[in-house]
């Protein structure tokens, strides 16, 4: 696929910064909650970046509203094509009415309803693809040929990943002595932008993507040290069944700690009791971050751990 | 039932501001919410205030605290009995372990089992009774009469009424113009405390209960202006089957505007789109405080509505 990135400077502070002067007024500063019980369970201090009540359900309005808001008006008027599982189509539909252009979203046809229903509410128009991700690319490029509109890919892209590092930059303005972060990671936007943000204004901190095993393509990457491929998977998680692309593969490399496997109960287990004991209602991806925390084999979780909450866009059976 | 009230005099403003200066720090000053959406599907502005945040999961702590932190250390040292369909007893419960006392804790037989747990994990004792008012009536004074425990009436009470008053004084504390605020009702502590802090902070406001038409006993109450009775009931707001008492019929009866009534299908809607939109967990009894602003035949909606959502302890299956 084609890239569209037009500013190849790598993120620095100083556009994490301008991200989030840009978009400051459109979205909301979401709150970072805690819970006794869950810290009595995980014998920590756990701190929750509530992106599940931000707009549209999740933090990709974050990196959608940089993106789009710094298009030109001639850029902007071409329309937007995006690909995508859900939030960022949602997302990305929303930015491009409040600019009163049009947005089409490539969206796998296993999608949640509740994610299509986002999308249609916020006025883009869904063009359906295999759920391969090599189907999704071909497709996204056919709309992109066929309407000449923008494309602003989900995560290989520097304005989209300065906008998701603006979820850590708020959360560690709130609890700056953080000891560590665990951010979901799928195709690496948010762990990459919540990586640079993070260990900029805390270099000490330890920054940890959790990923599910059946989708576990970051892990083998950090692992091996080089770029892994993840085609279709099944996991729940739903939001993370990306892989990474070389630029926040790049990121990652440099600045993550590790990357944390969690199976599928274990994904169940702690989205229950988030829904349980917090009262918020976040979606499979989110519990991702919170899973590796509740058991005993992964670092020795102690002290602050911020813990980014990604989305709250559940299909409620 | 004997009543404990060692306290005979009106709930005042005077009573309701020490009540939340007592309980100020043991508790959650819980958010008031809002949604784009729901204003929309409204036509209104609706502010929600967030006791579903609240701790043990429901405003029931704020009664509890005041009721329970004002006993003398020789009352409370002789233990706490109560009786409740479950959230007076997790808050009570609660309450009692800080002040290291003993609760005991009557509940009816089908009590939802996430009730019953938290009531057990805050150390209270469960006493079961069958699920008619006068079984569960007759159980609490048994227990009463064999332990010497100290009463504490889940709304018969002054206490707890000026102690449930505080949810409403926080939402006009910090939305101050409000139009209308809706409440569910049930024992009708929590609208009466409601209405006698609305109409003192604000006296043009209008306040309304919002009740499960399979448990009406306030409706037609309100209507006859003769306390009716409520024996056992089967809808969904499990909260919601305690009918009002003199007590609360009076402060109703003088600062009420109408109770409205709502079908079970019009709960369970509400419900659902409170946890799809906002994100959030409620339990059914408080949906029934949102459920009437989704419709057209009620008062002539428009302004601004602060609704109560009374608490989030549900069953997830």
């Amino acid at each position: 696929m084609p890239t569209t990135q037009t500013h190849p400077s790598p993120v620095t502070w100083q556009t994490i910064v301008e991200a989030h002067e840009r978009i400051r007024e459109r979205i909301h500063r979401t709150p970072v909650l805690t819970s006794r019980s869950l810290n009595a369970l995980s014998g920590a201090q756990l701190f929750f970046k509530c992106e599940n009540l931000q707009k549209t359900g999740s933090f990709k309005i974050r990196g959608a509203s940089n993106a789009i808001l710094s298009l030109s008006d001639s850029e902007a008027s071409r329309g937007i094509v995006t690909l995508s599982s859900g939030n960022h189509g949602a997302a990305v539909a929303c930015v491009a009415s409040w600019r009163g252009v049009p947005a089409w979203i490539v969206m796998p046809k296993d999608t949640p309803a509740v994610k299509c229903r986002a999308v249609e509410s916020y006025g883009g128009k869904i063009i359906y693809s295999e759920p391969t991700i090599t189907s999704r690319k071909e497709t996204a490029a056919r709309v992109q040929a066929e309407t000449g509109a923008v494309l602003i890919h989900p995560y290989d892209d520097d304005r989209i990943l300065a906008g998701q590092a603006t979820a850590a930059k708020e959360l560690l303005e709130e609890v700056p002595d953080l000891d560590f972060v665990i951010a979901p990671v799928s195709g690496g936007g948010l762990l990459s932008g919540t990586s640079l943000s993070a260990k900029h204004m805390r270099p000490q901190i330890k920054v940890y993507g959790g990923e599910p095993e059946r989708a576990d393509d970051a892990y083998r990457s950090m692992e091996t040290g080089t770029l892994q491929a993840q085609d279709a998977s099944d996991t729940i998680a739903d939001g993370l069944r990306a892989c990474l692309s070389p630029r926040t593969f790049a990121i990652l490399q440099k600045h993550l700690d590790g990357v944390l496997l969690v199976s599928e109960k274990e994904i169940l287990a702690a989205m229950h009791l988030i829904w349980q004991r917090m009262k918020i209602v976040i979606e499979p991806s989110s519990a991702v971050a919170l899973a590796p925390v509740l058991r005993n084999d992964g670092p020795a979780w102690k002290g602050k751990i911020g813990i980014i909450l990604s989305g709250g866009n559940v299909e409620l059976a």
